[in-house]
């Protein structure tokens, strides 16, 4: 098997670079610059540029035995433009640098872009650039770099949120969590029950876990319908929204019936049971769909693109702050941290 | 001693954010949006961003019995915004991805941030956003993106030197290299010598390796006086240049003379020897200083800031093709590669 030492730099680069070739000219302004000089040139027309960063390592943020190099490029890419969407801008442009011992095969790596390709070509932005860089016995680190254009309009903040607002969810809730809660259990890996309802399930919520798909261009949409307050669900839909209450100083309601039958029913109650289902729907993270608060008027249901789901109200922050409540109360819902796990 | 595992990430950040509070205001259009939302929102007035990214991974890229936190924090800035530089572009806004062993102490990672903040005021560029992530025993890796602004102007790429062109560089070489070869025969990390001339010699370029100081802003000054190509040198001069004279499809003919009187003679030669300065000046890496191909007509001399040495001159190419010759001949320069140490 080739690995990555039987290669110098311009080699593995010559093989990389050429599987970035299909994101290029999928955005509406593409880079006047891509890879090959000291820098890329992105165009920036609103005269602003978002920018993120995000990683994943191995052993920590994946594992080998259960995510292709596929599935690792597609969740790094929507870990990165959940974040630019969650500003209510089109991604335009990602950087990419890969740290990785020596030992580390080249198909692995051609995967990682493979699968970065992919996501980026689906959500309409360019591989601009990036680095490579030799890492310890068993190191692989994979650090992106997002950027986005707010097409003129403002961003939207976490901090924009008012009482009176309809809070709406694009995306799933859940599934990522419900993944990795099955993969820690040992299921989900073996094809055998993918034929009964339940095993359709599960491979589905692992599936997600591997290899997100949040809702691409819906953060858009939501700036375009004058969002007061975007976030997107990464460490899980309470903690997050949490954020956006204190942000505004307000309290965000949501409608317990709604994350029941809206997102805990169906594949996540048929592979977990009902209240699994339900915590996960509150504390799973990484699914990378986006939480608005819209103005009153604003009609939900009408907007373009995939759906989005009221689910609750902010309200003026009461006694207990700026809370986030299920039918009033407040849940106990601990959201993910790197370094407490 | 205080651990990343006994913060949770809130309270790592509540610490390290304020770290970077010396570089907001340092640039000329602040970020509208800085840490703490989604995503950081960075001024891009020329209607487009340069964009960059550089890593630096403990054991590889240094090593913590010779680099501080602060000096690594320096280091991962000066290969970023050297490249941003090599565009022709102003330093805008970096980003800090740092994955690191939970077991790192918390005043390393302070440190690493204060090294990082020291530099991007100098350079001026705002610290916008970043992440922090868990990585397995031993893993400290730090990853940085850097962000420009071409100031109207278009960018200055490694393809666009012509025949009679200039050849300048802005900044010192072989510094670091030699600093990296004094470091690895074990001289230079004692002070007791550091009195003698040899000493200080010693002393200076292994500070230089430890945190380069490459000439802030002189990638404006160069765009603005019209150069034809930038390059930075950061895997060896002679590699570097050769980049240039590959892209361009031309010549460059450097003067073994002024590379051995302004480059290589003094602390280097003081340091090491004749031939080993030399042998530095052309293939030491991580310097970060400026090469520059500017029209004929450019007075070289009266360009503002930090001084531009003419060490060459730009030719056809000729039957050797794209080379770079010293003294008409093409030396024997290998460059830094990361994988194939």
């Amino acid at each position: 098997m080739e690995r990555l030492r039987d290669l110098d730099e311009a080699e593995l680069l010559a093989r990389v670079v050429p599987r970035y070739a299909a994101t290029r000219g999928v955005v509406r302004d593409p880079a006047p610059v891509g890879p090959g000089d000291d820098a890329a040139v992105v165009a920036a027309p609103s005269g602003s540029v978002v920018a993120t960063t995000d990683t994943m390592v191995r052993g920590r943020d994946w594992r080998d035995e259960w995510s292709t190099p596929q599935d690792v490029g597609r969740k790094v890419v929507a870990q990165n433009l959940s974040d630019v969407a969650a500003m209510g801008a089109a991604p335009t442009a990602l950087l990419v640098a890969l740290m990785a011992d020596p030992e580390t095969p080249v198909d692995w790596c051609l995967g990682l872009a493979d699968g970065i390709a992919a996501a980026a070509a689906e959500a309409g932005a360019e591989v601009v650039g990036g680095d490579v860089s030799a890492a310890g016995p068993g190191q692989l680190v994979v650090a992106v770099t997002a950027l986005g254009d707010l097409r003129g309009r403002p961003p939207v903040l976490r901090s924009g949120a008012r009482p009176g607002d309809v809070v709406a969810v694009c995306g799933s809730l859940g599934l990522s969590g419900g993944g990795l809660a099955l993969l820690e259990a040992g299921e989900g890996l073996q094809d055998d029950a993918a034929g009964a309802p339940r095993g359709r399930a599960v491979t589905g919520l692992v599936a997600y876990h591997r290899a997100p798909q949040p809702p691409w261009g819906a953060g858009l949409v939501a700036s375009a319908a004058h969002a007061h307050a975007l976030v997107d669900v990464s460490d899980g839909f309470v903690t997050d929204t949490g954020r956006v209450a204190r942000a505004s100083g307000v309290r965000v309601d949501l409608f317990g019936r709604v994350l029941r039958e809206h997102f805990a029913a169906g594949p996540l109650t048929l592979a977990l049971g009902e209240v699994e289902a339900m915590r996960q729907v509150l504390t799973g993270g990484e699914e990378h769909s986006l939480v608005g608060c819209f103005p009153p008027d604003v009609d939900i249901a009408s907007l373009p693109g995939p759906a989005w789901v009221v689910v609750g109200r902010v309200r003026p922050a009461g006694d207990e702050g700026p809370v986030v409540t299920v039918d009033d109360e407040v849940p106990d819902a601990p959201g993910w941290d790197h370094f407490a796990r």
